[in-house]
């Protein structure tokens, strides 16, 4: 199979974001962890601002991206001293992996050049989960990265009056290595790490982290090959993505799945019965545990972090989506429901669970318990289908626990606004504070081509009530398969809409990069304006729509009001007018307290001191016209 | 002056949005007032769908469009019926009302061909507001209109169970002319609606109606040109805009105003401080209250339906703006502040607010107080400059209304989520529910480029917690100046923040639609999916993109899946067997209660009914491939 080890050509996008480098900073427990970051340069001797940063090696310049070789497998020391582990013979490649009849790769996906041959596993007797090293009270270097990563701008913020409704989130001023290992401990955060993908940088999942989000990438049935989705792998985490999804289906699923996490440093999830289903032909009811459970060891040897396993979807609950709008909406959900129905018999996913337990523990692979039966429309949501199967995964989330298996929960979907935060009460009741992950929800279903909006609108509210990790949607969502451009949108409106919901749980540091924003917009540095965006190119390209002059990136003016008149101009004068003052503007308040008598007083007291400094104020010379460069 | 009755070319979009017609409905009191509506032709023998229309006769075939004469004056007639008008010789126009030094219009743009010469005011000692005529007890055919207009939907929802939170709204099962009357003379609702202006369709602005949005357009200084904001303003209106404010800013403000009244089927707002600025060269301090009230008449002339007055920004309250992170960014603000700076006086608009809303009665012109001391930025959300501010502005509410003069708060702006709540409840308490008119607003400041997004998630809450109206924000904000394309995306996203909204605070109607595609999705009526949608063009292109072939907008299967297998045909599976049951699916459960035991009860109960029908589902064929077209 002579392409097996021809080098495949794979571009990706790669050097640093504009304006910004990359910065590695030493966990401040001195073990040597070093951090990954970004910092980004101001002007006006501004103080540079440090952001989180998901890109990993590919903004590094100081770092060789090679496809066909992966990225380096930092964490790979840090398993093997853990000495839990053995390595073993991988389970052989079987030409159903990829969908194929025969080996002929023809037509296909190449392999990857240098796939796993010999895994790790937990040896005999052994839980190789972050989980059950934190609740034996052990701080691993995973804890230490994720406590750092997540402290970011906190020193910065120390000052910072701190402000914002947490609904019950219990967000510290500092994050210390200690307080990771209680939230995973208590199964309140989740750090993905399989054993098998060492090349990560570890993150957590949990509403008392930042929230996180994830993108949706993978061959599809009927498009998209193999260079594409690592191409927008590594785009879709240059912009912000938190995990991955290969939600692949149809051929070269095992393949595709390589490349993809030995490329990539942020946790990769997989839907497991999607290749199952394409190992029987999809045929849903000629699915069997034997098949799955196979399907699982694949998957787990190649490194997936978390599984989507749709144990929820139980036989009893089948009928009730039979009153629905729009049924079934989860493809997993679906096929389950299709599996129960046909045999009339309880889902093997639920009857196994603890078998898919020992699995998980073994590798240190999170379970995230599928919501097969969320809503698919606003008329369905909340209903008693959605809430059946919330309650067993409740039931499933305390028994993978008693196992010391990471786990989080999914969430809806498409919820109306006064029905969104019911689900978020719920999910914490039921699910004893395991992290949320929800897909938007969707506020409403009469704006296809923009969901990514709908349901960001949600996506903001419910990671503001406590949802610790977004999936994004895109544009296309409902009509087709997103490009690069439509991956882009979806990660930065993810992004702004996590961030939305870290200011509004009063995250201490969140309105750090805000007011650097709104500093730089109120003194014109324009390029620090682009550079703090979340979007540098899109907002630079804006701007230059209407004002292309270079010029124009340094005048005190923008094409709202333009040269002549400007209120930030106006505004400075007020400010200087205040300075030149022997007083605070205080000072010419009669009281804080509002009110129309207030107002009065206050009114007097200004007119006073104002009337004694006329004249200083003739003198300052109020300049209007602005230099028209 | 050669140009000024020549034609000039100006093109715009007419004919129908795809999909739908044009109709008019009679109200039901049988008064002959006929109301403009779109219905959405569905396919599969389904029940058109009417949606609220603000697009005007350019989306009627049967009219023919002259943008040199303007569109008819529908509600000239109404307006004379009620014998309290006079007409009198307009304010000549002077060549400082188009920022010219001198007769010459070269380069400038052309008078429109037939402007009002003989304009419309109250005969003395009359006031022509819908609220002075809603206070005398009399429902005008403009209050008929509205209710009419605001009903859409409603028999179709009559057999809804409503389900919202309205935060203390009252919207009612079905909207009479009577409590249109009763809206508009308790100041909860205005009809912006000046009788210079007659070829407007009335709309209502109120918190106990649909959720409406507005559109700004306009020359600026340095951009655009008269074709151009014409041409917005009938793609915007096209698209849904409920209002449209030109903001024109430099040269010709005039004649552009008087080419976009003459052609806009909806209310039309200004800030006329921006035109009165013009006129003394830019420099604020030497604004007068002459030249402002000039303005105003000017202005009225023309038919402007509502002024921004910024009479709020008052001298004591500028100082509190200096210890702002931006400072003052409203426009009009900024100008009022320079004034009180300058001058050490109270605003002039303030002083003569008494003085303004004898103009406004005169022409039944609605007031848009202005937020000119709104937060710039997150870090000064809900401070003491904006509170104060909107207590001047309650104290002017209270003013206006003892005139029967309409009133509008406009409101921020900049506000993380957890501080939208109080601006609304503030707003309401202080104003007398008099109708908010927000900007957004934007929840966080770090994704410009996307500010219609971190917008659109603010006005979606403040719309649901009972704002009347959201000022769209387009991606161009805080960076350029919109084209086209921003102005369909600002209008199509706050459309969709507005319905969000509706949604959330039960408005009765507000569901069909979102039934309606929900089920068209559910069916694969892909047409009637697109059609339903608030961009039918961008949704099809969507599609098309993955599956260009005609067949597919017929396929019962979309790019995600596939046609090998798909959630949407298992979910019709799973209907049907339940329907093949001689029992409804409740009966398979066995309670409503939820729980592992119910679950676990449930599931006993379904398994023993679905033995017995194990057989008449095989029966069924079990067919998978769906047809591949």
């Amino acid at each position: 199979m002579a392409d097996i080890n021809s080098p495949v050509e794979i571009g990706v996008t790669t050097g640093p974001i504009r304006g910004s480098r990359k910065i590695h900073v030493g966990a401040r427990t001195g073990s040597g962890v070093q951090v990954a970051m970004r910092e980004i340069d101001l002007e006006g001797g501004e103080a540079p601002v440090r952001v989180y940063d998901t890109s990993g090696p590919y903004t590094d310049p100081n770092v060789a991206i090679d496809i066909n070789s992966g990225l380096e497998a930092k964490r790979a020391d840090w398993i093997r001293a853990r000495s839990d582990v053995e390595e073993y013979d991988a389970r052989e490649v079987k030409p159903e992996d990829n969908g194929q009849l025969g080996p002929d790769r023809s037509g296909g996906v190449p392999q990857f050049p240098n796939p796993v041959k010999r895994p790790l596993r937990a040896k005999a007797g052994h839980n190789v989960s972050q989980m059950h090293y934190a609740r034996k009270g052990i701080i691993t270097p995973e804890m230490e990265y994720v406590a750092e990563r997540e402290n970011l701008g906190r020193e910065l913020a120390k000052d910072f009056v701190r402000d914002g409704e947490g609904w019950g989130a219990e967000i510290p001023d500092v994050i210390t290595p200690e307080f990771v290992r209680s939230e995973v401990a208590r199964g309140r955060a989740i750090i993905p790490n399989n054993i098998n993908h060492p090349e990560t940088e570890p993150m957590a999942i949990g509403r008392n982290f930042l929230v996180k989000i994830n993108a949706n990438i993978g061959n599809s049935a009927v498009a998209s090959d193999v260079a594409q989705e690592v191409d927008k792998m590594v785009w879709a985490t240059r912009w912000g993505a938190d995990t991955i999804m290969d939600l692949s289906t149809g051929r070269n699923i095992h393949d595709t799945r390589e490349w993809i996490i030995r490329n990539s440093a942020v946790p990769v999830g997989t839907v497991p019965i999607y290749q199952a289903l394409e190992k029987v032909g999809g045929v849903a009811e000629d699915l069997t545990w034997d098949i799955f459970r196979d399907t699982l060891i694949e998957q787990a040897e190649q490194g997936v972090d978390y599984f989507t396993i749709h144990a929820g979807v139980r036989l009893a609950y089948v009928p009730m989506a039979a009153k629905r709008v729009t049924g079934i909406v989860s493809r997993g959900g679906s096929i389950m429901a299709k599996w129960c129905l046909a045999h009339h018999k309880e889902s093997f996913l639920y009857e196994h669970f603890d078998d898919i337990t020992e699995i998980m523990k073994a590798y240190d692979i999170a379970y995230s318990l599928g919501d097969g039966l969320r809503p698919g429309s606003i008329a369905d949501a909340n209903d008693e289908a959605q809430f059946s199967e919330l309650y067993t995964l409740g039931e499933l989330t305390h028994r993978a626990w008693e196992h010391d298996v990471q786990v989080m929960i999914e969430g809806p979907g498409h919820v109306p606004m006064h029905k969104i935060k019911e689900n978020m009460e719920k999910q914490l009741e039921v699910c004893g504070e395991a992290p949320f992950y929800t897909l938007g929800p969707l506020v409403t279903d009469i704006a296809p081509g923009y969901d990514h909006i709908t349901s960001g609108i949600g996506a903001a509210q419910i990671g503001w009530y406590g949802t610790a990790m977004l999936c994004y949607v895109t544009p296309k969502e409902h009509l087709g398969l997103p490009d690069r451009d439509d991956v882009k949108v979806g990660v930065v409106t993810y992004k702004l809409a996590a961030h939305a919901a870290d200011l509004a749980k009063g995250h201490p540091a969140a309105q750090v990069r805000d007011d650097a924003l709104s500093k730089a917009r109120f003194e014109f540095r324009w390029r620090d304006q682009f550079n703090l965006s979340l979007d540098p190119e899109t907002a630079e390209e804006f701007h230059d729509q209407t004002l292309p002059a270079e010029g124009a990136k340094t005048a005190h003016f923008c094409s709202m009001c333009g040269p002549r008149f400007c209120s930030m101009q106006i505004s400075q004068e007020v400010r200087d007018f205040a300075a030149k003052q022997n007083e605070s503007p205080e000072s010419f308040l009669a009281s804080e307290k509002l009110g129309a008598d207030t107002a009065e007083a206050s009114r007097q007291a200004a007119i006073k001191g104002m009337e004694e400094m006329s004249e200083k104020y003739k003198d300052m010379g109020q300049k209007l016209y602005l230099p028209e460069e």
